[in-house]
């Protein structure tokens, strides 16, 4: 007996699979299962000539070409003919996100993609640090919902992270409140939902994440080991570090800086975000250190629960990425920081050859009268492996969001430019949920000011523990 | 037809190994391969009773206790009998390097280590951070050795490093002598080889390792591992970061600490050694981070080489560790740093499960007309595995140093306490070499200043590169 799949809508018009990676790939299988579509509309632009036998043994048209910013109209122009509609799914790196969702939006398909990518070069070529921040790449895409409000749905940094974590911190905000006894109406908007966060006296939320998925063979050297892109990995770990800055925040770091135009919930760190340790806690390891890579959803949470004026808030929580990669990761890192080198060998680990593991990716949500609350998913690959092909752990946590997240657009085609923090967490999570393994709520008395070196002063302050001081490791 | 080893001569007397870890287990082999003595007296005291069935299986006596400061003079008086002499190899962690070696010399017992060890307890109940620092451990040798000159032989630190790698100082130096076409008189004493040093422009020392053991199994979570002692790398690590402090420093680290008394040649950093990191270079991974864990040899080099008044000296090379430990230990430090924890399951990598990989040792001397010559071991495990039983490719690195500095104590009985600077190295060098693999120089001509992070302005002095502010990671 074969599984039944609930199948969520029909895409009438031509589905564009933008970047055949490991998300791309692994998107394929769930966009299959869980819409109606004329199977010869579904097409892949990918440039990479290895994606071919794949997508041919499956009859699916490959365009291997690469976009840039002198033939995305012309290729998409092809591809989305004028007044049929249809859907981009943008799982690529080196493709402007903004340029992108600006075309779709003209030509009335919908439009999701995970992260906000910039055309290829930014990263490294951009030397103005400000410029290189997601801050200044979210803030095109938020300027531009402002200037062109309404219209097509595009759906902005839908993966796992950012994305459905935007979804865990409602979860979480709820549990957090009825645990504590509060009998409040369900938020109904923005401002509910930051007034809530406030209320539980919320200071910050980490997104806190361990990944232990783990293969028998020793990581070679010079090869950059990973669970998804290790493009966008190097890209964003070189980024400065960056994080949602809170109005509970009493110091301000030496190598700080902050912004004077656009939602200004955001300050970045003159280092790279994977080099900088904070201390954090998953529900597997305990205390760990994460790594503060910067990431869209550290802006964009900060900014969603901000109360009052954005220059000077009444509320904001702090908000920031602490990543524990995979162990073959963390030595990539430490070998691509030592050498001052990027490897030229780049691989993902495969369900195949992982033996054990699990992405635990959720929000910490620290600083209310409960201390902290860790909510998330922790799906392991070999449970991974028996829900849906082509992807490890941390593919499918990815992947089911950019699934959920197309169901929203085509029920909610006329929503304009959104953010995961935007959307119906409670529908978009009941859509993923069944991709998730085990999605849990876990409360823990630690906190960063515990298990500190002994025998060598820091520079913390004691009067709250939760102050982002304590959490940057020394 | 066996191989035939050559043996270096008779040892009358007890024979006691203090301490079967890791490398009493290794030195065993070594022992009876190459030296004439009675077997029924030789005997091991460790406080384990793993090492039991071992020992029985040998005929080889268990003095199953743990030395304190308390049974140290009543167990190796009842070992050492008045008036019979011996040989003392102590092993151990957790004794005191300094009582026990006072001891032997009392009683006419030969005597060597492999560290300056303090009883149990020091590392982590001292609060003086001062205190806690190799400095203070072997300046109590040194001081010893001015208050009592001469008598029976005791040789303070004669592993792979310290040890080891003060003979490969002397090959060096005497390497770039020769490529750079000077024609000097052998040096024949301290002064000697500290003019030679500084007339060859060496400004530092790296003690450089690259450690590439790996075995398949993915490190469990809560685990230690390393190639040899987890207990003995913990509080090293633990430890301040330490180095010489050579004369073309220009610049005095912010968290930096001098000693006003003493050889007066290192200063500690306050901040854990195996947290801080520096850019270094071995042959095989090319530039990389090593960890500025304190060691004995950081010290005794520096002070070894001084030209001149101790608290002004002319010359003085600066010398560090910088050390890359197998990946599965730079994971078990990212964990236990991260935790605050230390890990409570500790295992030292076997020789039978490693698969691949080559401890590669030496030292990296800098700032000369020829930029940088690193000259070691390349010891893989594969070959270990040929050439003595019971240890990896780290193991016998010490283990056969050991070796090598019972053979000159043998030959050189009356020569007090010495370091492995102030022995003969070509002798020691001649008796260690066959275990030691590949023992190759590499010139390089990468500096500190290379391959640094594009996009970020850090604390760097370009007008030398070979400053410690520059090899110091940011
Ligand atoms: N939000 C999240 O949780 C999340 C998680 C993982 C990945 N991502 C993002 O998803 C994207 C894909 O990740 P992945 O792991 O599949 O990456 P990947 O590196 O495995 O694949 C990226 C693909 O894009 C293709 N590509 C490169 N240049 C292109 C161009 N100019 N035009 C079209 N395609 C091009 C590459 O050939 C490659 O196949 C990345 O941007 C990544 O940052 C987001
Ligand atoms: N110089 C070097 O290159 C070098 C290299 C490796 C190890 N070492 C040193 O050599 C020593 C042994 O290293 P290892 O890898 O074998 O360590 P290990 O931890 O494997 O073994 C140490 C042994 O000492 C025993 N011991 C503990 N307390 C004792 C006591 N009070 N009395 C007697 N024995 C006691 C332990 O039971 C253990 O078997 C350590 O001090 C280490 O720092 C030096």
């Amino acid at each position: 007996m074969r599984t039944q799949y609930p199948v969520y809508g029909r895409i009438d018009g031509p589905i564009v699979i933008i970047g055949f990676g490991s998300i791309g790939r692994g998107t394929l299988p769930l966009i299959e299962r869980h819409f109606d579509f004329d199977a010869e509309k579904l097409c892949v632009v990918e440039p990479d000539p290895a994606a071919s036998t794949f997508l041919a043994q499956r009859d699916i048209t490959h365009v291997q070409e690469a976009l840039t910013p002198q033939n995305y109209r012309e290729v998409l122009g092809r591809l989305f003919p004028e007044g049929q509609g249809g859907f981009c799914v943008n799982l690529s790196v080196d493709t402007s996100s903004l340029d992108l969702m600006k075309f779709c939006r003209e030509r009335g398909v919908l439009y999701i993609d995970t992260v906000v990518e910039p055309w290829a070069g930014f990263y490294f070529e951009t030397t103005d640090n400000a410029q290189r921040t997601n801050y200044a790449l979210r803030q095109k895409v938020r300027d531009e919902k402002a200037a062109n409000p309404g219209g097509t749905t595009a759906v902005s940094c839908c993966g796992a992270n950012p994305g459905m974590v935007s979804w865990f911190v409602k979860e979480a905000l709820t549990t957090l409140a009825r645990d504590t006894g509060r009998v409040t109406p369900a938020p109904a908007n923005r401002a509910d939902w930051a007034t809530l966060m406030r209320d539980l006296g919320v200071k910050g939320v980490h997104i806190a994440e361990r990944d232990t998925q783990a293969r028998r063979r020793p990581r070679p050297r010079g090869t950059f080991v990973n669970t998804w892109s290790v493009e966008g990995f190097i890209a964003e770990g070189f980024q400065p570090a960056e994080l949602g800055w809170g109005t509970h925040e009493t110091w301000f770091p030496e190598n700080g800086h902050s912004f004077d135009t656009g939602c200004q919930s955001g300050i970045w760190l003159a280092r790279p975000g994977a080099i900088t340790r904070v201390h954090t806690w998953c529900p597997t390891p305990g205390p760990q250190f994460g790594f503060l890579v910067t990431h869209n959803e550290a802006i964009s949470i900060s900014d969603y629960y901000t109360l009052g004026d954005v220059s000077a808030p009444e509320f904001r929580p702090t908000c920031h990425y602490a990543y524990h990669p995979c162990d073959d990761a963390v030595l990539s890192l430490h070998e691509m920081f030592g050498s001052g080198r990027q490897q030229s060998v780049h691989e993902i680990l495969d369900e195949s050859e992982i033996v054990e593991g699990i992405d635990e990716l959720g929000v910490l949500l620290y600083g209310h009268e409960r201390n902290a609350l860790w909510y998330g998913s922790r799906l392991s690959n070999e449970e991974t492996r028996q829900l849906a092909p082509y992807q490890n752990a941390t593919g499918l946590q990815v992947t089911s969001a950019v699934l959920a997240g197309m169901v929203w657009a085509l029920e909610n085609p006329q929503a304009g430019i959104v953010e995961t923090d935007e959307m119906d967490h409670a529908r978009c999570l009941e859509v993923q949920r069944p991709y998730l393994g085990p999605v849990e709520a876990h409360y823990t008395d630690w906190t960063p000011l515990q298990d500190r070196w002994e025998h060598f002063e820091e520079d913390i302050d004691p009067s709250d523990p939760w102050l982002f001081r304590n959490v940057l490791a020394s």
